[in-house]
Formats: structure tokens, sequence, C-alpha cells
């Protein structure tokens, strides 16, 4: 509100603020306003932000516009008017970085004096001499101030300066205009913006615009919010319960293969961190570095760790003096920073994120691959068992694989919606290339031959699995409505709401049925169900149901009056949106077993998803094909890193027009996996079977595909 | 075993190097190396360091010193010869940050090219011309290289420059010169250092030398490691398990509060860190902050948190929007970073910790208050309930209330070796500082009154416990045999070690120990007590009595043939050294009496200590003397904060010589807490009751002391 009442200071206006429910939509916002004190008439502000296209290198100029609820701007009519291309809504990104505000808060308190020259804005030319109200958000989708037109125009041309003016164009005869593009696209397809509709919560579709769905689905769940760092997100209770099921579950199952907890310092010297060429070549870029503390520069500088080979090492040096030292077993549930100048994604790519990073030391080889190994399969376990996302275990390719490491393995996933890879999580071999004598040389006397000293210099592994989970969990799952969640990770697992009581029902009825809620979410809970009853009065069971579907709630069971007298409830599922009446009598057990069903049906189906769109490609011409059907492809692959380079470079040549995804880091294909289950397609025959990209000896079926 | 190599390279020298059971103190280090193959005859080569007294802003410039074992080289002549200032042992911290070793790793090979210039070396003249052995650490505890006297030499002399030469003294006979100084202190006083005794593992008496005794423990216990960035250190499974059974037992409590865990970012921007202008004075001076990620220079300054006030007030302020929304309380573990200048000690003042940090916010200050305490007293149940570590719970001064909170509440701990109180703890009420419309503005329409649209802005607390508990807890019960811990929260309760077993036992005998214990541990394990067999071959029973010792494991549990025989076995309690048997039917049960027992009887023994260091002073005369017989003080209070800079002021300048603990940040009487059971001391009397430092009304019965 701090904006706003600068905002209106300068003016010195006093408007009135109304407050109401969260509104997501013009509909909505409406609906909002007309229990309250607004002043009548009015109407709405809208308030568009749209992104012109621009060169990857050119600072982005976004376009405000304002405009009476009643008129539908043009967006490419403003776009030539303006001498702009491509106008197209903004993501919330881009909001965020701009006007720290969502689309639902946005209003023209968002302008100040400090952005006003960073974008252009354009005001209807209806509004300059209006004295009738627009309700304006005031920065908040649960409050709204009304002004008049006269008044909205003079605050932003208050904010003009020598280089910025206002624009004002009368949008409803540009609008009427000829349309100027040549390749139209239905309306729909530019923008994937949901309109008006309270019933879908998002605001984008899944489908059209997967980047605003994805975020949407985040801010709109409730499981994150955006922060003042660029690249950093706050993770919210409903997101970080989520990662303490995670982090439980995982911990007493490191546990049990004798994995202890322990604690390395955030901090790495230069001299410490640079000791490793090869490692730190990937990760230099991305380091942040502490370089003053309080008024003192600091003599040498400090790395926030990226990871924690090079600031664990040197005590493992120290500590593993015998071969009775080892195995050595060491993890940490910490943050790491990588400072990305790519565009940042919630979860998926974020200048600070959570994981564990286990680091162990064995005195052989076998031992070493043995617990790699291990540690896949309970990543595996991680993805498939608790978040029920299908992944697929395999190796990397020598260009995929961690630098510093001897191999890579990798469980990867897929996201359906946009056909492309991600990788889920790695546990990697590293050979001795750490504990080697000119590295961080850890050692110890072979026991089997003690006379000569002879020294073995340990294997080692490592192995991390970070928050990325939650984001590849939501993609998988999410829909339309928002977010869906497995029952394993929800930390409600059944929300119950009452329902059929009117104004009409008396004070009794009320009671009941609200007692009756709060008596089962008690009953479920005995039975270890996480059971909420929503008795929030002030909200109708609508406004209740789809906010706990936005938020994934595995199930809702509805109670009323007849509910009761049947004694029954009326569960929905979250993931089919099927409804079937539960009977109350031993409905512990009834909902255990459905929401076990639940677990397995959204596993099973994501995992039938994921299989049927892997595509055996034996020839070069349909690997683009391919990749464009949203698949992954699956090449008898020879494995020579040159030949991959090729097929990435290919690939990207010759790919269709991807431009709605803006986030995709690159649209080249790259090797996902070799995985490790190869009878899934049939047996390479060794100096036959050849390699579909250049022709040489095929050694393993390998996936291909866009990835993240 | 690097800088050991690239040392040797330096001469191309290629010395025997030997491995052996780690050994602690020249004794040890002669029985270790007695089964080794060292060539026969050798003497140790003693490396001692020595610290200089200089005045606090001058650089320190270590001495070493280096002897054949037979020689005592005396400090003061050594002092006296250099023209230098009472030369002390150096302690730990020291060794560290100048030679990365410890003092049974530390040898000539920690001096390289680059320290050598930064301290003075003294080399016993017999040393330069000797042909024979000479057995030097390889910079490990657990090694040994051979070199003769010359090559030693030679090494050294490699290491001139033309700034800083070797110093060649015949420590011998400057040893036999008269002693200098007048003011002669016994020997044990002067360094404190216990020599030779295997039994003694710490190396350091608590009574005598407290800082490098509580390092030592620490050391030793394998609870923690120094770190290559100063003043950060590793917490090792041994400490970092303690802090996950805290973490457990707290997160559940609060969790039944209706708090949930969240996590925000670790970076602050710098305008948003300087909003809060009192809270940030605390900080400014030790906030890290990133100024370079890559190559590139930021454009805003980015702190990492010091706390997350500035971080997470923001978003109460968008998330807050109606009295529906509250209350909000969310709580995150994390790490913080507060870079002192000051003389950094593991657990209590460290540059990196751990912590977690609750922030809430509620409608009425009524229900804050409440909150206040609920957190307050599961404080003091960590301490109290887990730790074994009495406290007193009260609430602080204006002066040492945390910087823009209303009021701050403690649970104070007390450490007797010291006669120091420490803060353990706080649980702060914030008021509306941080609420408030110029600060953070987070409010909502008070519910009592919609129509006038009354703003109500938050009541807020904050409440922090950071891993300073488990600092805490070592200083509080170790012993001269090292770590002492609180069955509560030992990784391993009850180790059972195998005895009576001699070069002459049978392999069946030995089977039939080692099965015994092993079988007893399972047993134990069904009864929910973490119990360990230690089989180990290839150590003593007695060296492993030790090493658990150190480790503080509360209850060994020995089995000879003879216990057996007795169907029984010997019960050894660590806190007090009892020793009887336990009968090994129902087992399980004897033992978690006899463990609840212990964890009684250390927390009585404790508060007893600190209940008997608790005394009434009611005229300024007794104050220091109170203070110096290592006890806090308990005045009847005015509670004016200029009265509170004069006791501080007049106690420090009143002060007895407090040298030996070199680290104490003040040796002036602070306020630790007005505690809130005032019963304890006989009724104020209102008018009558004069504060024995000013002469004014006294308010409440407060504690003063030295601390932390």
């Amino acid at each position: 509100m701090d904006a706003v009442n600068q905002a209106l200071a300068t003016l010195s206006l006093k408007p009135k603020v109304v407050e109401h429910v969260p509104a997501d939509s013009p509909a909505a916002w409406r609906d909002a306003l007309a229990t309250t004190a607004a002043p009548e008439p009015f109407q709405l502000l809208k308030t568009l932000v749209y992104k012109p296209k621009t060169a990857k290198t050119a600072t982005t100029v976004p376009v405000v516009v304002l405009a009476p609820e009643a008129i539908q701007p043009s967006s490419s009519a403003i776009g030539k008017k303006l001498n702009l291309k491509d106008l197209r809504l903004a993501s919330d990104d881009l909001l965020q970085d701009f006007f720290s505000a969502d689309k639902d808060s946005l209003s023209p308190f968002a302008l100040n004096a400090a952005n006003f020259g960073k974008v252009v804005t354009v005001v209807d030319s209806s509004i300059a001499t209006s004295s009738s109200f627009f309700g304006l958000h005031a920065l908040s989708s649960k409050s709204t101030a009304f002004l008049t037109g006269k008044e909205v125009y003079a605050y932003l041309k208050s904010l003009e300066s020598d280089e910025t003016k206002l624009q004002e164009l009368d949008l409803t005869e540009l609008a009427a205009a000829p349309a100027a593009p040549a390749k139209s696209v239905p309306k729909e397809k530019e923008d994937g913006r949901i309109e008006g509709a309270v019933k879908i919560a998002v605001g984008y579709k899944k489908e059209v615009d997967f980047p605003n769905w994805y975020t949407n689905v985040l801010i709109k769940s409730d499981m994150l919010d955006y922060y003042s760092v660029s690249g950093c997100y706050i993770l919210k209770p409903w997101s970080f319960s989520i990662w303490e099921t995670i982090q439980r579950w995982f911990d007493d199952q490191i546990k049990e293969l004798g994995v202890q907890n322990s604690y390395f310092p955030m901090f790495i010297s230069a001299k410490v961190l640079e000791r490793e060429k090869d490692h730190i070549e990937g990760f230099s870029p991305e380091v942040a570095w502490v370089t003053r503390a309080g008024q003192s520069e600091l003599e040498e500088h400090i790395a926030i760790r990226p990871t924690s080979e090079t600031s664990m090492y040197p005590y493992y040096s120290k500590w593993i003096k015998s071969h009775r030292d080892l195995p050595l077993k060491l993890n940490q549930w910490n943050s790491v920073v990588r400072w990305e100048f790519k565009n940042p994604q919630p979860f998926l790519r974020t200048r600070e994120f959570l994981w564990q990073e286990g680091h162990t030391a064995f005195l052989t080889k076998q031992e070493a691959d043995v617990e790699v190994r291990q540690i896949l399969d309970l990543y595996r376990q991680v993805y498939e068992d608790l978040l029920a996302v299908p992944v697929i275990p395999g190796v990397k390719s020598e260009k995929e694989k961690f630098a510093g490491g001897d191999y890579t393995t990798t469980v990867e996933g897929f996201i359906a919606t946009t056909g492309r890879g991600i990788q889920a999580a790695t546990s990697h071999h590293l050979g001795q290339n750490f504990s080697r004598p000119e590295m961080f040389n850890i050692a110890v006397e072979d026991p089997n031959d003690p006379e000569n000293q002879k020294k073995i210099h340990v294997y080692q592994n490592s192995w991390g699995l970070s928050t990325r989970a939650i984001g590849v969990m939501v993609m998988v799952h999410g829909d339309n409505q928002g977010l869906v969640l497995p029952p394993r990770v929800a930390s409600i697992q059944v929300v119950i709401i009452p329902c059929g009581i009117t104004a009409k029902s008396s004070d009794e009825t009320r009671a009941t049925i609200n007692n009756a809620c709060d008596e089962l979410a008690k009953t479920l809970k005995k039975s270890g169900i996480r059971a909420k009853a929503d008795l929030r009065d002030l909200y109708t069971p609508g406004y209740k149901f789809n906010d706990w579907e936005q938020k994934g709630v595995p199930l809702r069971l509805e109670i009323g009056p007849k509910d009761l007298e049947k004694k029954q409830s009326l569960g929905v599922r979250r993931d089919t949106g099927a409804k079937a009446p539960v009977e109350l009598e031993n409905i512990g057990a009834t909902v255990s077993e459905l929401l076990a069903t639940i677990q397995k049906e959204m596993y099973t189906k994501a995992r039938d998803t994921f299989h049927d769109r892997l595509k055996v490609v034996t020839e070069w011409k349909n690997l683009v094909p391919t990749l464009d059907d949203k698949c992954v492809a699956v090449l008898p692959w020879c494995e020579a890193e040159a030949c991959e380079d090729d097929i990435k470079d290919r690939s990207a040549n010759e790919k269709a027009d991807e431009a709605q995804d803006e986030r995709a880091p690159s649209a080249g294909a790259k090797s996902l996996a070799i995985p490790f289950d190869q009878s899934r397609w049939p047996a390479i025959e060794p100096g036959k079977t050849k390699c579909p990209a250049c022709g040489k000896d095929a050694k393993r079926w390998t996936m291909f595909g866009r990835s993240y």
C-alpha cells in the first residue's frame, strides 16, 4: 500500500478504497466489488502490459496500456502505431521485475517516477476528460481504489519527464482499423490467457502458454512468491512442506546406508575453489563473490559454494589416513548459489536453491559403483513413489556428465506439455579425479600390501537432489484448475467442506454441518490422514472448492444436510474430477485406500504419457519431426562426443518455430540419458545397427530431446 | 600430505614415513611408533609454538621452537633472548590460522615459503649438525617421517629470505641460565597443558586453560574441525546429530503451535536491508556483501542475511490483507552470516551459524505476548530437558534487548568454569516497530470496526535458537577426559566393548565375546537405545575406553569372559565414572532407566552449581569480588540504562587480573536478565530497597555478570 499512498500523496487525493475477496479476472473483480461500498456507477480500469519482440541483447521496454474495461485494445494495432514488433502479453516475471506486482494487482499505481522512464505508457483518450469513477487495483487483488478518469490522467501526467511522455491514443478507433499482420493468429493462441472465468482459476491454459501457466500455478497455489532479489524466490509453506516430506524420507534411507549428516561452511576461499580446474570451469561464470564485510574490503575474495566438492575434500584428505577410516559417507542439506544470467525459472533455475549433496569415499571402485546406483534408485523412488513422477534411470553421455567426474548417472523426467526432457537428479562417480596426488591427495595405505607402503587413492561419489523436484511435479501433474498434488506429499490430503447451507438455514443446521465436518477431520486424522475442515464463514462452498483445487488437495469431501441423512459424504478427486459418495462408516479405511489409488493412478497416467512419447528414430529425417511432435527420440547411438555436438547443431537449425516457449534454454536436441534398461528396444547388432546421425556403429539406445 | 611432499621435493628427499595410531602426547607418540618400522634409534622432534604478548592492534608473530624431545626449552629465557614479552603456548586457533595444523600434527613441514616470514623460527643448535634420525609429524597425528638433524636444518635454511632468517639457539644452555621473570608462575598455571598422559585425552585442563580445553574437546571428540575460511567451522556428524535432535524436537513443538516452515532467500538487497535503521545499525558492521558474480560487478550490492526481518516483512505486508490472514506464523531453519572481527569461537561466535528463526504476526499484543513466552519455554526445555543445561528465563534490560524490538525475553545459561553468563536463546516481541506505516506497513482493517476502515498494524514476534546451544552444552558438562553427552542428545548412548581378550585367547573365545557384544547391541536397540558394539581389532580396550570417553558417550558396557559367566556386563558412567555390574537379563529396561538417571543427574548437578553461584549483592563493594569468585551477582536494580553503563564501566576498571581468558569479550559486568521468577529473593520494598550501584529505588532483582 506504500506505493499507492505515495502516488496519492503526490496529488493530495483521498480516494475511497474498499477491501474484498481476491479477484483474478475482470469478472471475479466485479463480483467481489458487488458486496462492497463501491461508488456507483463505476468502470474497471484495465491495465495490460505487453512485451515487444526485441533482440536478445536489447533492453526490454514494456508497453503499459490503460483502458476502460469495455474497450478491447488491439495489441497489433498499438504495436503498428508505436512502431513496435509483435506485442505479446508480458509474463508474470516481467511484471514482477518492472512493477513488483502480478497481473491481478497491477494498476497505474505501479507506475512511479523510477519506472515511468523504462516503459511506454499508453492511455485511452477517453480517460483524460472523464469525471466518472474508475476502479483501480490498489496494488493488491484484494483492494480497489476509486478515482475519476481526470484524476487517473493527472497522476499519469505527473510522472512525465522531458524524456518520457504519456502516449494518448483512441484505442477504440485504433482497434476498429483493419488488422495489419498477414500472419494472423487465433486470439487464444496469441496469449493463452483465460478471460473472465472464475472457475478456471489459473488464468492461463497449460497447453497454450505453458510458462505463464506454470508461474501462475505456483503463485495461485500459494507455493511461492517472487522476491526482491532477481532469480530468487520465497518457498512458502505449501511447497516447503513437500520438501520436508522428501527430506525426511530420503534422510531415513541414506542413514540406513550409513550416511551421516554434517555441515560445511557456505564459503570457499578463491584459492581453494580454483584448485580443481575442470570442475570449476563449469561453475566459475556463475560464482557469487563476497568481497566486503561491513566497511572492510576483504583481502581474499570468498566464493559462496556453487557445490561443495572443493570445500569438503581438503578435509577428506586430512581425515582419511587409513583404510579403517573408509568408507566415509557424509551428506548435507543446504543451499547453493549459482548466479545464472539466463532467464530464471522458479524451482528449475534459480540463483539460490535448496538441495542435499552427498559426498562419499571408498577403498575400491566396486563399492563406489554400487553406491552410485543405490542412491540413484532412491532418487527414482523420490520421484516415482513420492511425487508420482515417472523417470528413466540411465547414464549421461561424456558431454553431459558432471565436469571432473568419471561418469554421471541420472534419472530423467519428461514434461509432456512442452515435450522436453528434464534432468531430475544425478549421482556421480568421481573416480580418483579428486583424490589423486596432485589434487586433494586423499589416500590410504593398501591394506593388502602394507609392507610396500603402496598408496591407494580413494574412489569417490557425489550425488544431489534439489527442490527442482517440486517444479517437475507441478509441471507434470498440474492442470488448468491449478496444482494437482500426489497424496503422499500433500500437506493436506483431504479437505472437508460444509455444503448446502443457505441464508435460510438455521443456526442449528449450520452448527450441525460444521460439527460433522470437524468430527470427520478428526476421524480421518486418527487414521493417519492429513485432513482439514474448511469452516471459514464469509466464503461460499464454490469459492472454497476453487481455492483448494488451485492448491491441488487430492481429495475433497463435501458434507451437506442430505449427505448427513444418508450417512455419507460426496468425494471429489482432484486428479480426475471424479465424484462419488463415500460412506461415513469406516471412512478412514476407505479414504486411505482412495488416496493410495489416486497416488498410483497419477503415476500410471504420467508414466504412460512419458512412455508413449518415447519414439524410436533410426533415420535422421525423423529426428526433428519427432521433437516437434513433443516426443523424445530414442536413437541407436554411436556415443561419440563429436556426433552429439553435430546432432545438437543440426537439429537446432532444422527446428520448427518454437518462439512461444521463450524460456526454453535451447531448441537443439541433446542426449538426455542412455537408459540402463535397454531391453525396451530391439537389440543393437554390433557392426550392423548404425547411428542415424553419423552412420557409424551404434552402441546403445540413447534418449535425445529438447530439454530444460 | 601435500605440504609434506612439497617440502621434501624442495630437497629431493625420500624419508621413511610410517603410519600409526593417532598420538596426542609425546608419550603416546613414542608408544604408537613402537610397533612400526621406525628406524632405530631416533629422537622425536618437539615443535612448540608460542605467542608473545602484543598490543591488541599489533600483528601477532608466533615463535616456533624446534628441539629434540629431551630438551625442555624455557619460554621465558627464549623470550628474553629474542626481546619478546610473555611467551605463552599458542592456542589451537592460532596454530590453525598460521599453520593449518593442530598441535598433534605440527612439525617443521608446516613451515613453508608463505608463512616463514610471518613467524620467528628458533632451532636448537644441536640439530644443525646431527646425523641421527628425528621423528617429525608428517602433518598428521597418525604418521611420522624420519629425517636426520642435518636434513631438518637444511630444510629450514631453504626457507630463509633476505628479511627472515632462522634463529639458532642453544636451548639447553639458555634454559640453565637463571630464570628472568620476578612474577614467577607455577608451570601448570602457565600453560595448563597436560603432558604425557594418554589417559587424560584432552591435553588441557578445563580449570586451568579453559579456551584451549574447549577447542581441544571439540576436536578430540570429533565434533568439529577448523575450516580454511577464518571464523567458519565444519560441523562433523558427532555434533550435527545433536543439532538434528534439537531440530526434530523443537520443530514438532512449534508445529503444534501452528507454526509452518518456509524458506526465504539468503540474499537481501542493500535498499531493503537498510530500511529499518535501528535494527540494521546493530548488524551493519558485520554484514557480508556480494558485489560480483562470475566476472560481472553487480549493479546493486547484495547482503547475505544477518537475520531475516527485513527479508521477510515486505512480504508479510503483501500477504496480510485481512484479519483472516492472522496470525501468520512462519519459521525457517537456515544459516545466517555475521562477519565478526572479534576472536571467533566455535559454536559461540562464528561467521556463519545455523539457527532457526521464527517470525510471527498477530492482530493483538496479548496474543503476541503469550507466544513470546510459549517459545521461550520451549527454548528452556531444549536446554534443560535435552541438553541437561540449566537456564534462567527472564527479560533483558533496555540496553541489552534486540535492536528494533519492544522487549526481549531470554534464557540465560552459566559457564561455571569461567563464572560467565551466556545468552542461550531469545524470544523477542517486536511490537508494531516493523509493521508501522513508515516501516513495512503490515496492517489489516479492524474487524471490530469495519465501517471506519480503521487500520490495525500487526504485533510481531521473532525468536531464534542457534547451534550455540551445542557449545554451551560442551562447556557445562565436559571434563578433563573430554566431552560428556547427556543421553537424550547422544547419537550413541551406549558403547559396548569386548574386554579380557589377550594374545593367548583362543579364536573361539574372541568370537564368543564379540558375538555377545554384538547381540547386546541388538538387544538394546530393540529397546530404543542407540547402542554400538566397538569390535575394531588392532585397538586395545584401553584405547577404546579413552576414545569413547573423549567423545562423551554416556554409558560404557564392558563384556569379558568372566562377565559372560556371571551373565552380566560392567557398566561405566561417563558423567561420574561410577562402575557397577549390570545384569544381562532384562538389560534393555535397566539401561533405559540408567540413561534417564544420568540425564537427570547431569542436569541436577549443573543446576545446583548455577544456583550456588547466584549471589545477592546489595552493596557496591561486593560486586567485583563476587564476579572474581566466578559468580553471578543478583542486584536489586533500578533498571536505568545510564546505571547499567555505569556498572559496566566501574566493574571493568576494578576488575582483577583476568588475562588468562583472552577470548573474554568484556570483563565489565552487564545485566544478563531480569528473572521472571523473583520469588527466589526477598521482596523488593518500593521506596526502601535501593540500587547498590546508583542509590535510586530498586525495581527488580537483576542478574549481572561477566558474559560471553
